[in-house]
């Protein structure tokens, strides 16, 4: 890396182990967003963070728990990574709104306002229709405005994105999802959500999971990176980086979890299907955080200049941190 | 009471005491549906369940648990009063469909799908937009159509209602509202509602509490049969019934909670206002238990046979707890 911006990965979830960390520090990742909620409700998620402390504990030659922009400096200057919190699903605020202020005291900056199906506060990207942000969804992202916790629309339907985007005083993010128009899957993004959400001031992270991007397992490094360009000319070089979505040593029975919960006896396939119900395979050049200097180089020779790269690499997201996660 | 059919109110949520169940008694009514949960999750609700073990315990001569239609017998024959368990909004199962059989094990024979906002399931009918029943909900109404919980959409948008009573496989409930060509209330329903609901078998408790009465607490007993007497020739007189909602004793921090809970940081006044914020005075001619009999007989004198007022009175909803709380 020649360019001083930090490497920021906007959503992991991996099965996390020394390997992983060590593999963040040794791809130069200086944050990453971890997802500490699927469907967990508020006890179930003070859990995980009680396994995050743990984590910390034992592995602080590598990780750290991050809360505001400058912990990435922290990071970057002694070589490890920090790791910032957020939920998937509005689950861990239960249906009540005084939880936003004691989970951001708890270190939660982003919150997905709905995850695939109807929330409390907004709509799946998998729902028959989308009524838009409901009465109390009004209520919480005001309240998620103030104290600083980022509404993430990554799998919320498009009438409640472009509701957010508009509702929300501060910008908002969608963490890991990638143009519609690239790869036309449910959870990716039209332009006319790309656009407002730029518009405002948001960010896009672009993700790296199979089921979003184009010939999934096998799309091409090329692609990728013409996508990414195609996404600079629509939304500005300066609302887009990585979300990557990476789910690295999990199990398929966490797809299933992640897709099922406990809302359904019937069995969901999500973005899978009876014949492929897995997790699919990662493309080949990106397997693991070691391989986000690889990305990188790639941006620069699809003729980004090293300033563009690095605001893409992780620059972008942490003007974005230091401007989201402190009383609004 | 000179017809043989029981008296049921399927709907109250009061202050409870030895005076409100000497007064059922003395009312002679055989059956009441009471509310356990406004907001409360699975927990919290377990809780109020306790309470309702020690009041059977305590004043087991005037109530005691009612979990099948054979109860209404019992307690007719025994001049008590059976209390049937319900939900007015679907927090108690949380996000946990499995949560719909253990709530049918401890007693629960009714759910509203939603109360007042948009919830998991079902739209509230205090939101702007209604995109009908949710993924979780069509899930929720096929688990409850097998364990014989009943679907109640008295706090519910139309769309939802409409679409609830045609996917539910049992006929399901309004438990306490009125025709809203009668009194147009948010809460009480149009007639395209009320007829799909009694074309699938489904019953109407007509409410009691002022914002639902036309003219409000000044109602007049005679408007009221007016009303009844309409609703029959809409709906048929085997699908009507009491529902009266009412809320003895209660302090007004109650009503305030009914409509806040904890989904919001502004104050929402739901029926009522900011200069009339609290509990609304009963008409004079409800106030208790007490005056069933009363409303019974102005039922006779507004020209319904003795077998329609025992009808009217109890015997539809006998019959249709008979129907409705066994395994489908």
């Amino acid at each position: 890396m020649k360019n001083s911006s930090p490497i920021i990965d906007c959503l992991q979830y991996s099965n996390w182990s020394k390997k992983t960390f060590e593999q963040m520090n040794e791809g130069n990742v200086s944050a990453v967003h971890v997802t500490i909620c699927y469907h967990e409700d508020f006890r179930e998620t003070v859990e995980n963070v009680s396994k995050w402390n743990e984590r910390f504990q034992e592995f602080d030659q590598y990780i750290f728990h991050g809360q505001y922009a400058a912990d990435i400096d922290a990071a970057k200057e002694s070589g490890r990574t920090a790791i910032f919190y957020g939920f998937q699903n509005c689950s861990p605020i239960e249906d009540d709104i005084g939880l936003v202020e004691v989970w951001h005291q708890l270190g939660a900056r982003f919150m997905q306002l709905s995850y695939n199906n109807q929330s409390l506060l907004a709509t799946g990207c998998y729902e028959a229709n989308d009524p838009g942000i409901t009465r109390m969804g009004k209520q919480v992202i005001k309240e998620m405005n103030r104290v600083g916790m980022v509404v993430d629309m990554s799998h919320s339907a498009h009438r409640s994105t472009l509701e957010a985007i508009d509702l929300s005083q501060r910008p908002i993010a969608i963490t890991h999802a990638n143009p519609a128009s690239w790869h036309n899957a449910l959870r990716n993004k039209p332009d006319a959500v790309l656009t407002a959400l730029a518009q405002n001031g948001g960010m896009l992270g672009f993700s790296m999971y199979p089921h979003h991007l184009r010939n999934k397992s096998d799309c091409t490094l090329d692609d990728f990176c013409d996508m990414i360009k195609r996404a600079a000319d629509v939304m500005g070089v300066d609302h887009i980086g990585f979300g990557s979505d990476l789910c690295q040593d999990q199990p398929d029975s966490v797809v299933e979890w992640m897709r099922n919960g406990t809302w359904t006896k019937d069995k969901d396939f999500g973005e899978g299907s009876a014949s492929a119900p897995g997790f699919p395979a990662q493309p080949e050049w990106f397997r693991d955080n070691r391989d986000f200097p690889g990305i990188i180089d790639a941006l620069r020779q699809h003729g980004f200049s090293q300033e563009e790269v690095g605001k893409i690499a992780g620059g972008n997201w942490y003007r974005f941190y230091a401007d989201s996660f402190t009383l609004g």
